[in-house]
């Protein structure tokens, strides 16, 4: 199985405070790395926990809140400065593009390597990347200003070919393909082999959903519907449950409440307030609603 | 005598390394912060060492390459998140306004404090800021794009009454204004007593000037000449000559040159090159040239 995992860079919403920082994570999937925000000091927190961050070929932004892309111009000039060749791939909303150029165009930076934009249409799901193995897809949350949810999700894998099976029945190589695909198998005979027995399940594919930041709203379980791994925003806890409306941010419990209607297998809380100092009592309250539930922890990664 | 001091935030050129931040350097005069450059992770660096960040109202970026200001933008977001009242002054080039207005206009943020922009003359000494005590000018440096060097400079100060010689020669109080300003005093006998005798030398006024990015150029020490302190850039050591000349950067050298040249008190050098694990061996160049140098250090306040 591919690694599949999800590294907090960054757990702190709107300002850093004492050694949380500003939203960032990194998904690794077989090696492929894609970060999710990328607030200031992300390049710093990438080199802290040694990630071979040039690897990094996409990069998704929720939205233009500076806790969550302010770090970007400094990640794209210290690849610019580090030789990088690799074209990069930036998906985010229609000024990113022109925030960054200005910067570039400012310090008369010609890139050494491609960048290209993706407009992100924040009004619906919509398809955002996709290879041989995963799919990225974006959905539309509700936040003060557009913003968006990224899904990570493995492709159904083909049935694995149960070779012990196919030997007893004299299956030949050449029909293994249609058995990944799921077709039976009819021997010389005319007796039908029913495709089960001569493949093995090869279980379920994984999927991971990022959700920062939204208030609560109906829709939102069924955009990542079963995800195995879902981190989701909680930067207040339930007593601020006023002000969380208001600026249309989630408590710990809102977070918990998403994850059980959306079925997901476990949920990350993060994005906390800088006046919690204790984030146990966060914990605490998206627990009793979602026992499942684990802390943001920066540098720590948390695998599918 | 007031306090006159600077705080290294970042000592690291164009990325950050292994524990040293990007340029930025805190004076402080008299209680009165101000902050010259603002690289990435400035305001983390503000909160690390304590330093009560709010009560800067000045701040001076020397030129637009990222080291320099990419931290500047979360930095006026903080001030705005944390409810700042101050109005906020900030020196630099003409772009810079545009690329913080920008960024504040993807965001809908309505900053709850003024911010007023001040576009320096990068082409001819400026004055910048003055007030009853200090005056801060602006001095072109030598660098890839428009760059400028930032000298903080005490103002003269009066001349200290002598009382027991006031006393003794019968000098009535209404004269003491006079005294100050240097006039001598004359008796009702018609003997005149020289001020020298009746005041005491207040002391030489201070001054501090920051270098950073430019190469060496020949009317380089005397914008700066005579200060008590002086921060420049050595971004290579004198092997690396020709990659610091093509980038219009400095050797250790060539900042102790301009410290002796100015005939400066005392020399900081900072803005290394992340090629250099080993600072002592910058520090040794400079002081084979210029004996009272020494390296910027992160969170260490340099004292005139």
């Amino acid at each position: 199985m591919k690694e599949f995992s999800v590294t907090i860079l960054g757990s702190s919403a709107a300002l850093p405070y004492k050694g949380r920082n500003l939203t960032s994570q990194l998904v690794n999937y077989g090696g492929s790395l894609f970060l999710i925000d990328c607030g200031e000091g992300t390049q710093m927190q990438l080199m802290k926990y040694r990630i071979r961050f040039m690897r990094i070929n996409h990069i998704f932004i929720s939205h233009l809140h500076g806790d969550h892309f302010y770090g970007l111009i400094g990640l794209v000039s210290t690849f610019h400065l580090l030789g990088r060749r690799e074209p990069l791939h930036i998906y985010g909303p229609a000024m990113l593009e022109e925030i960054i150029r200005l910067q570039l165009q400012a310090s008369l930076t010609n890139l050494v390597y491609p960048i290209s934009f993706h407009v992100v249409n924040h009004s619906a799901p919509v398809q955002l990347f996709e290879d041989e193995r995963i799919v990225i897809g974006g959905f539309p949350m509700q936040h003060r200003i557009p913003t968006t949810g990224f899904l990570f999700a493995e492709k159904a894998f083909p049935r694995k070919i149960n070779l012990e099976a196919t030997e007893t029945y004299g299956v030949p190589y050449t029909f293994f393909a249609d058995l990944k695909s799921g077709a039976d198998y009819v021997t010389d005979k005319g007796e039908t082999i029913a495709n089960e027995v001569l493949t093995i399940d090869p279980g379920q594919p994984r999927s991971f959903a990022s959700c920062s930041d939204t208030g609560f709203f109906e829709a939102l379980p069924g955009y990542i519907n079963g995800c195995d791994l879902m981190y989701h925003e909680a930067t207040f806890m339930n007593d601020l449950a006023a002000v969380a409306r208001e600026k249309m941010h989630s408590t710990a419990g809102d977070a918990a409440k998403v994850a059980e209607l959306a079925k997901a297998g476990r949920l990350l809380i993060g994005h906390f307030s800088a006046r919690y100092e204790n984030l146990g009592l966060l914990l605490d309250e998206a627990r009793r609603i979602f026992p499942a539930t684990e802390l943001a922890e920066e540098g720590k990664t948390y695998t599918l």
